[in-house]
């Protein structure tokens, strides 16, 4: 069995706290590694406060050669580095290649913005108080970064954190999920063999006491979150005068209007619906289509869902597969049986098996189901019928969350009505809630979530402006 | 009578080369003022390079002072200068009291601008050479700006070059036309008694040889032209070193789509046909009509045209009245007798008395022939059907211009589609092609043009970027 | 005695709690006013909720109107409001005289940037999952703000609140501070009689327990606060899910370099130092000059000092006057003498007679006195002697608080130390810490505030973007 | 002996003009390769104008990739291409291995920028005419392009009109110098083995009369030459209706302020003046010393003068080789001897012999002179003494030129009143005018160019804004 260190503040390390990373699909032992304490947390944090100099005065250039080597590297890797993440998160491989691909375009775009750095230069003698006077403003580094990421993409939302912290300037120190911190250790791997300043990185699984520490201790000066919405709300209270980053979750929802193909919006929203088990936090759990072609929706829907191939997550053909623990499986299978007992109909799949969940299709659900009211991160869809575009978006807004939402439609009126009125935080128009590009400012509303991701737009949160009057 | 006098470099002259300005819809005669010759021009171009220092020095909230005086003037006496406007162009008051508001708009937004010339501070250590190296750019005046303006706006397209010029800082002498020089007169009177410094602004009707140094000049940094393409084509080649900026004319096209609601279609389309009896460089020139609703447009087209009002231009009622000479009412008369001879139909007007001419719709018309492939700058329309998005734009794209082009659609494709492949400088959707608000970038491809106005546009081509690098 | 009603929902109203506003300088009764309860500010909630959808909806050009009547209004009343204002605050006449102008100024540039709400469109073909994508972004009002406004600009730090929230969309509840609520009031008079739609603004005073409804109450959706350090921070954990921007205070630091204009710096320092008595957030507190000039410094400096003319607020010529109350001109004495006790020796000054304290000049201090570490808030500098520009910078970041740094100089390496070095949110060069005009970003870091106000950036911090995809 | 076809519309071809490229340094044939005529020109225009519409089409992740291709294959052959291109134009191979790194570094540059081609996103409704409207501004490619390159940077400045050309979307046909056609003849084979649509580029030296179609043909959309400033001018005036960008040349100047490091401005003005014989745009000709430090400065110019080491231009050791031809040579010597004769005093070198001269230092020149007045694209470098900063720019300023100046000052106002007052495209502070890295703005005032490169402003030229109105 492959034992990982974990790496902290330039070295790899073990400590006495050391666990089993298994493969959710079979519970198969993939890897031992270990748990940060606090005193591994302690040496972390000062080398990466010793590194916040080196890291502000590193020129574009050295980051920009770090940030393409790390890209290289996943790239070179990425089949191996792909069965790995499928292994820990029982990801279909499709999806692991995926994204494997896409964290090594977000060190891409993190090595471009590296040389973008927002500036401005600016007037000043709009008065006479400031006549002969203008301004420079520079965003400067913040200083030490805490990342804390999640299970479902446990590689490329660890690099949403990473990538930008050094395009930036910062050292940072991330938390991966402890049911999946393979795939970051070995980002470690290629991360520590660059010119990254030693120190600027440290890669930390830990336990909950230890992990507090990201929340409360004061020489972090960013948060960066991405989890479940009553964690991360709960830290902006504790988070003393760090600023906090927070990418929660949601309920998306999307309309499927009239006018539209249907053929293509069936194969998105199967997507949206099913892709790594529903856990992902765009995950299309409510779809409202249009009544006069909501039996037809139906019916080819319920047909592509049965073709889903049922599998191990390393076989490329596979198309779901486990769920990320038992614990989970069943809590959404309580939610879909609670639904079911006030009135919901299963129109498919419904059963449970150990962590597998079956793809599963409702209708006749109510707003105030768990189902449809809270995230249910599991591979379970919504399907109702609406009759217009301003009720699909009534019912899409009558949500505690607003993170994306997807609207196929061929109607002017339609783009323009959903881009007003959504209360999300990106409309997608002829396209699932689902859709996301690496560069596209990203993060929700409401109870989604708390300022923006996507490299260019993480950066301006990891950094502070100053002004020079001259 | 009154007498104007010209404005050269600070000082209102009079020249020995008088003549009378008229009102074309009854040929009487309104004020007289004079043409400015060599000597004159002359004095112009040496107190403008005089004030290019003083000009490029002003500080922003001079500039802002400066230009939102003029703004203010120009609405406190809206009526009265819309009405020597009303005379001297014979265009509806309607029409004119909308040319003083937008000419006291495109002074505000100048104001505006002028505090927000634009600057970049951009990072240069992309390579080692540049490490720890910063630039700076900012853009400084150019210099001395030669404007010459149509008689169609007398006064707002000669304000797009005026306003603009000062906001960058730079001084300006204006040619406006000939037939149409007192509401510029006005303005000189209003901006002489602003703290503008004197010799920033000369306004001079020209004899055509003196007239001619606005293109020859070489202290002249840069000619903005707004006129006929072959005038301004030419220019081009004759301009030496300085810059040149043209706004010409076109052909515009439109495009009505089936699931386009009529009513709205026909009555914006009105006021692109006929507004100012055409005499507009975005006069929509030919309308594409899709053929499941041709004939519900023609008919409804036909009934609006019908209502009408012609009369003189100072009543408030008018919709129509004369054109600007009966050489050009005489041209149109020409163009259309030589369509209907070529196989044309009219189906509404065509006959011309004096300066008046009809307002006349045209179909069955071919793309060769003069009133489609020719500005006709008169009050005719060409009405054809299509049968989809791509066979309207291929008609609208067959024309040696390319100015701008409305598409009344409520469909994303066809937005979508029309907004890639039209050959224009600006693509409406759901309104016509005459459509221009004064801060959006104006201008054409094709023969229609090079280079953009619209204050802030205009603005960066008369101003030259310089770089520091630190 | 005149009464001035409070403003909530759109409604000047009285309530069961009144109050007296005197003049600091000779404790007479200026005005009555009230404190809302929790009843009036739920109205005001309700009635700012109701106003969320029109103000979402204004088209930019009615809030360039509104903006601008406002800004008129001011203008208008210039000598009236400045009594007023230099009454309650005991701010000398040309300093309050200097406050309208610039409230004036702020909501001219409001004006201009609620018409220039950022928006991006950008390309999302970076990767083939984005082939054939757009992403546009536009910035949408967050909703019911709340804000607080300090008593020593009542006016113009109100309105840098008030403007940019009317700019971006945004209704506003604003608390004026308890000392100060006349200016505020009468700006509610001149707002109520524009078009701003009624809800949209509410200005109240309020007792603490209402005022705690401005932090914790969920249906505001950021609180802009302006204050002292010690509450906002608190504020920050106590504000739930909303937005925090805090303008908080400092101990601003500056250098005088060798080769500097020596009188320029006295002159300027004099302002820094003892303006409105010191009750400045960047109020000069700190002087670091090089000791080659030190002595020349000091002895212009007190000779300066001893020209101030200490009298009543409203007298044009008075330079100084009363401190707000006499808890914080003890407070200042107390801190003098306990410096004096440490062996701190008094140059100038240090004498209280009543709310009266004497511009007071220290040389001698330690870091570690309340007089250099805390910040004072009073007419009192501390001056002290380096050696270079690298011991000033350390010097100057000696401290919790970076808000602003002045450094008189006429060295570029001083300027490029300065600036990457100084940990503050704006370093002036050739002037002191106190230079502000309002489109500037302004805001500090460490404990000196979290976020950056100054219009334009206001705005971004009061609107949310959303993305829609094409 | 080598041969290399020329590459015409994506094939590789051989015409019946052949000739002989020879290495300047002694005359030796490195290799053979052809002239194209109309017919292959016809060719390279017609294929390119069928590769517009493709080259339009292509999402920006693969010009990107195509981009990075070239710029990674330039990066293997580093020491083989750098050898070619010593060879063709006799520069020392240390500049020439630069002039490598520099192509590839533009590459990578163009890379990022096609990912980033401006869009803007505006509000309409500043008025109410503008009610509910927004703008969208797409840059679209201009169509085909025309370069023209010089010899003395035979690749870089080629791959300054082809990777922008690329990025914007536009096919482009380049000529070489007919000197150094083999650099870009190789990038020609790189080029071809990547995914670019065959078409798209063509590279081809031509006869004089075929050259000509670059500057006439109206199928050209926008002509950039890079050349000398009287051939530039000539252009301009004979463009037709295309947009024409200049980079021409100039007679540098630069200023060493008396509180300078010394020992740094020799070293690099030694570059300035000297690197690759003087044959730069951008050669610092004119050194205005400070008096005061003026004997010492010149003392130690001298001195590093005389330790340049001349040679064959492959060996890594040589600093300074021959220059591109005899004629050059000789009339360098021509201006030289005039000046020398009317006055001027030589201080080093001055002598001829075949194509090489010697580094030449002159004193006592006039500003008449050929060897001030007029771009000498030589070893030769004039140092005069000034009092004070205004003296020295208003001797830079004094030419018909205006590209870039060097300004080496500690001084804050110095610098201020250099970049206020400099007449010139770029003022560099602290280095020699010939600083240029690849992404800064670049070009020239006055005589010295029209509009500005370095990839992404060469991209705003290349593109035309399309509005769309919605």
């Amino acid at each position: 069995m492959t034992t990982y260190k974990i790496y902290a503040g330039g070295d790899f390390i073990e400590t006495n706290n050391s666990f089993n990373v298994e493969n959710p699909y079979n519970n198969e032992i993939i890897a031992k590694t270990f748990l940060a304490g606090k005193e591994e947390m302690e040496i972390a944090i000062e080398k990466g406060l010793c590194a916040e100099k080196v890291m502000k005065n590193l020129p574009s250039y050295k980051k920009y050669e770090i940030l393409m080597q790390i890209s290289d590297a996943l790239k070179k890797q990425k089949n191996r580095l792909a069965t790995i993440l499928s292994q820990e998160a029982a990801k279909p491989m499709k999806y692991a290649l995926g994204e494997i691909d896409r964290a090594a375009q977000t060190f891409i775009i993190a090595a471009e913005e590296s040389k973008r750095i927002p500036k401005e230069y600016v007037s000043l003698d709009w008065t006479e108080a400031g006549a002969g006077r203008e301004g420079f403003i520079k965003h400067f580094p913040l200083g030490l970064i805490a990342g804390i990421a999640p299970f479902n993409f446990p590689l490329n939302l660890a690099v949403h954190k990473i990538a930008p912290a050094i395009a930036a300037g910062n050292p940072i120190i991330l938390k991966p999920s402890r049911s999946t911190p393979l795939s970051t250790l070995e980002l470690a791997k290629i991360i520590d063999k660059t010119d990254l300043p030693k120190g600027a990185l440290s890669i930390l699984p830990t336990d909950r006491e230890t992990g507090n520490m990201f929340v409360a201790d004061h020489r972090f000066k960013l948060l960066s979150f991405t989890g479940s919405p009553s964690v991360g709300w709960r830290m902006k209270n504790n988070a003393g005068k760090k600023k906090v980053l927070l990418e929660l979750g949601g309920n998306a929802g999307m309309y499927i209007a009239e006018n539209t193909d249907i053929k293509k919006a069936v194969n998105r929203s199967l997507i949206g619906a099913f892709a790594y088990s529903g856990q992902v936090c765009i995950h299309a759990q409510r779809i409202y289509v249009h009544q006069n072609i909501f039996d037809t929706f139906i019916a080819k829907f319920i047909e592509a869902t049965s073709n889903l191939k049922f599998g191990t997550p390393t076989n490329p053909k596979t198309d779901i597969s486990a769920m990320i623990d038992e614990q989970n499986a069943i809590r959404v299978e309580n939610w879909v049986n609670e639904a079911r007992n006030q009135g919901a109909k299963i129109l498919y799949g419904g059963k449970r098996n150990g962590t597998n969940f079956e793809p599963t299709i409702l209708t006749n659900t109510k707003s105030e189901m768990k189902v449809c009211a809270m995230e249910i991160f599991g591979p379970v869809v919504n399907i109702e019928k609406v009759n217009s575009i301003s009720e699909a978006v009534e019912q899409i807004n009558n949500s505690q969350y607003g993170l994306q939402a997807g609207v196929f439609t061929n109607n002017i009126d339609d783009m323009k009505y959903s881009f007003e009125n959504l209360e999300v935080g990106g409309v997608i128009i002829n396209d699932i809630p689902t859709f996301r590009v690496d560069n596209m400012p990203y993060g929700g509303v409401k109870n989604s979530g708390f300022g923006r991701e996507g490299v260019k737009y993480s950066i301006q949160e990891m950094t502070e402006p100053k002004l020079m009057v001259l």
